[in-house]
């Protein structure tokens, strides 16, 4: 970390000069800082005609929404960068393109989507993208199947599942997602209304046992690279386009970590739908995120599969009827985390504003006190939800 | 590898009195190469009684049973030593102490154990050493549990699987335990009157099904650092008194990778006995056998379980009742694997003395034949062996 500093909108406006790739990088004449996240500056890089044309990444070594007292490692710029990269060699239509970076800077120059909005805010203005979902289940499917023991000789996976280590970011996943909502910890964070639901996953037995299974899972089972944070505020949208950013807890883990997450939000949004819309509008965005979710999974499940079948290096791996096997247990890990996401979102550090930004306080109470039931449901009965048919029966006896 | 060069026993004596640490080095007068395995050279460093003092090892960078023409890294030397150091840490009654280790020359230093049998051996005589499966129990409990979550910190335990990332070695099992039982291959050696069960081996979906998921745990799931070659051939016995060695093949696996090898070398025992034993003897060699595997599982059940719940330094694995379901799952894990050792020692490459040195061609063909079909029922029904007495009755049916 010899040369670390801190850039300012005139370094990164150099730097984009530099390292960018334009033709003309003298096209490039101004940078704004735009970084509305908890961990990093984000520039965007601009022409004289004020558009973005490149962005310039960096994260700092703190956490930027607590700041110098909460060190983390600058080191994730690295792993954020060689995920996106090895991503993008899978899925390159949904990945953000890195034009280059600089692991001792902790730098990333990528791709401008300034044509792109976060699908989050998206979702909760009720704006529909048709394709975003297939997207999203392609993106998961080839870049997961093709870090995965299916596709990657054992050589090269056990090396770049070293290369992958990411203790930092893990850290953050780890107390985030699986220990701070089943304890009391000061990281927590939920109206004093729901004390009585929040002591009741502290108090519940089958609940802890459940989440520990998936811990030790998330800690253990090193299946395929994840982008290990792909909420739907990770990914931008526009018309017939999906693209994954932000990737900086890139690591070998769980499959259905990915797909859980991704599902988590579907449902937070679902969730929070009737606290942000009117009745009807609501009753429409419900339905549509039922429909998304069984699209995801299943979408992610017949490519998967068709690339397991077509592609699969591994002999043994590859005997008819393993991979039907693998990604029905992969369905039992999604359900989980998916519940896990859900009760992080609600009870723990991070929110997501499908639930902050419904005005209402009875009803924003009533949206999160669902979300946390939700979760509690998933996590504990996610062996028994054979299907993504009876996932959804069961999320409509909470609605 | 700079300075690697290949050991003469005069070089074996000279390093020894150099590393071994010993009070007056002088006592050590003269080295015996006696390495009857397939990798190494293994010296023994005698003083004047011709008596053994210290052991030197060192890995050739080939397979020595076939000679140059099959490369194998010499880094597999480092790879053993820091597993012996380390398991060493938490079981020092049943690890052999290393005195010294040189990665570059691929050498370890370590105690004679001249005093110690090979526990194969004393198995195939019919001598019975009644503390050696509750010293097993132990070994396997403390250094499975000291190096697995419960126990190792997060950060810790992502530094010691990168540090221990074992391609080569794994290559190994991942060929010999999962791919060539399975496929025709020229590594495979089995009596030719066999061939029919062994294509029903290569024929039967289910299995294969079941093989693949066993590999793909043996790829995926680090949840603690393995010996990962953990048979009665790699363990010495003395009255009151068990050590294992050979530890080239550690890596961060799953569990029941170690606990189903060591069930699956009593088992060929068990399978072996009548060709090796007059009538009478060898029931009883059965009876005791299976005792073994009672005990072997139960006292490693018992020790694991009170570490968790006493040593555990994750609170959420912590969590009451998450450790006993985990077992569980070790458990299924050990019958299948233990299933795939019974297979690959009888059809595999890579066979064992209980089963081999039948003399009787017609009894040696049923042994084997037995541990076939006895592997496959494990692998095949490894879910459905809800506990170890229901293990047992399933091997009593195919006696």
């Amino acid at each position: 970390m010899s040369h670390y500093h801190t850039f300012t909108p005139t370094d990164a406006l150099a730097y984009a000069r530099e390292h960018a790739g334009l033709a003309d990088p003298s096209v490039l004449v101004s940078a704004s800082e735009v970084g509305d996240g908890n961990l990093n500056l984000v520039f965007k890089i601009l022409d004289s005609d004020g558009i973005s044309r490149v962005i310039v990444k960096q994260a700092l070594p703190w956490v930027r929404c607590v700041g110098e007292s909460w060190p983390l490692t600058p080191d994730r710029a690295r792993l954020e960068a060689q995920t996106l990269i090895e991503h993008y060699r899978h899925a390159p239509r949904h990945t953000v393109k890195v034009l280059y970076h600089d692991p001792e800077l902790a730098t990333i120059v990528m791709e401008d989507l300034s044509d792109h909005q976060i699908w989050r805010g998206e979702l909760i203005q009720g704006r529909h993208y048709p394709q975003a979902i297939d997207q999203l289940a392609e993106y998961l499917a080839q870049t997961l199947f093709h870090t995965s023991d299916f596709w990657l000789p054992p050589h090269d996976k056990k090396r770049q599942v070293a290369n992958f280590i990411n203790p930092a970011m893990c850290e953050i996943t780890e107390d985030l997602f699986f220990n701070d909502p089943y304890q009391e910890h000061p990281r927590n964070n939920y109206p004093e209304q729901l004390e009585s639901e929040v002591v009741q996953l502290r108090e519940d037995r089958a609940l802890k046992v459940a989440v520990a299974g998936l811990k030790h899972r998330f800690l253990t089972h090193a299946e395929a690279l994840l982008h290990g944070d792909i909420h739907s505020g990770s990914l931008f949208v526009a018309d017939g386009s999906l693209k994954a950013i932000d990737a900086e807890f890139g690591y070998f883990g769980p499959i259905g970590f990915d797909l859980g997450t991704a599902m988590g939000n579907l449902l937070l949004n679902y969730c929070g739908a009737p606290g942000l819309l009117g009745i009807r509008e609501a009753a429409d965005v419900r339905e549509q995120r039922l429909l998304d979710l069984r699209a995801l999974w299943l979408g992610f499940h017949q490519r998967f599969l068709a690339l397991a079948h077509d592609k699969s290096r591994d002999a043994t791996l590859a005997s008819p009827g393993y991979a039907e096997a693998f990604l029905q247990k992969v369905w039992f890990d999604s359900i989980g985390f998916c519940g896990t996401e859900l009760i992080r979102r609600s009870v723990g550090l991070s929110h997501v504003a499908d639930l902050e930004e419904i005005q209402d306080e009875r009803m924003r109470l009533a949206c999160i006190s669902h979300a946390i039931t939700l979760g509690r449901t998933l996590i504990v009965l996610a062996d028994r939800l054979d299907n993504v048919d009876e996932l959804i029966a069961r999320i409509r006896q909470y609605s």
